[in-house]
């Protein structure tokens, strides 16, 4: 637990400065949804700050059920419009397929996952195909959606197109 | 898209000092899963640096079929070995329940989500809940969970134990 010593050290000095509570509700009524990658902080590479925007994220950024539950609250409990989706290029989902990780896990574990691990080729298309699934998406009050690549080698956001 | 312009602008200032790439596996070895709230700007609160750690979020920060993905592939593709679970006081999900929630849905786009939006009382129960779901869950190689609620009141993060 040695990381989470840290973490708890670090939040001390986080805490000493705190400005106080801002609302639950979103300020500039956004949510973003992008991949768990940890070269991504969110709020400086988007010029987020404290409150403006819910920030939803897994592995390699895809909409779920989980995604879609997260953005439905976001919406009709919390009051967001837009949805910006961040991929990022060189990611991890990349590097494997859906066979192989399942093997992978089993051979590790002895159990093989139900659920796919949602590898992907281009990430430009893979942020095509998230914005599809959000567009037909029966739930959401709006469907302002924006698709982004983050390029890990230079810190350049990219919109991407559904065209 | 005025949200997302902004967004473009303020990270072309982000990428004039962006300060190179990073290897893709996480330097700390940790995964972090928090809720989505927008009052938690995880690298600073937490004391990360870009690169340290994967930052897995949903509404709740609960436990779900895509955490575990998440967490899986964070694990076997890409190295973490701690989990740091970060809830937070005043959380939107306490101020609904599944039954009501699904009703708002249902009143607003004539259709009733079949999933439950995973609303909760005590902060405390409900990041155990999360830390029995991890423990039982057959697909990690390394269960060092470590539970905590944040306080959106002082900025002040509290370990949780399973106890």
């Amino acid at each position: 637990m040695a990381e989470f010593e840290k973490m708890l050290a670090a939040n001390e000095e986080w805490a000493r400065s705190f400005p106080g509570e801002l609302p639950v509700r979103p300020a500039r009524q956004v949510a973003v949804v992008a991949c768990m990658d940890s070269r991504m902080p969110l709020f400086p590479l988007l010029g987020l700050a404290v409150g403006d925007a819910h920030v939803i994220r897994n592995a390699g950024g895809v909409i779920t059920e989980d995604t879609i539950r997260s953005l439905t609250i976001s919406q009709h409990l919390l009051g967001t419009r837009e949805i910006v989706l961040v991929h990022h290029t060189n990611c991890g989902l990349q590097a494997t397929d859906d066979t192989s990780f399942a093997d992978l896990v089993e051979q590790a574990t002895g159990r093989r996952p139900p659920w796919a691990a949602r590898a992907f080729v281009d990430v430009e298309d893979d942020v095509r195909e998230s914005m599809r699934l959000l567009r037909d998406c029966p739930y959401l009050v709006s469907r302002e959606i924006c698709g982004s690549v983050y390029d890990v080698a230079t810190g350049r956001l990219k919109p991407v197109e559904l065209a």
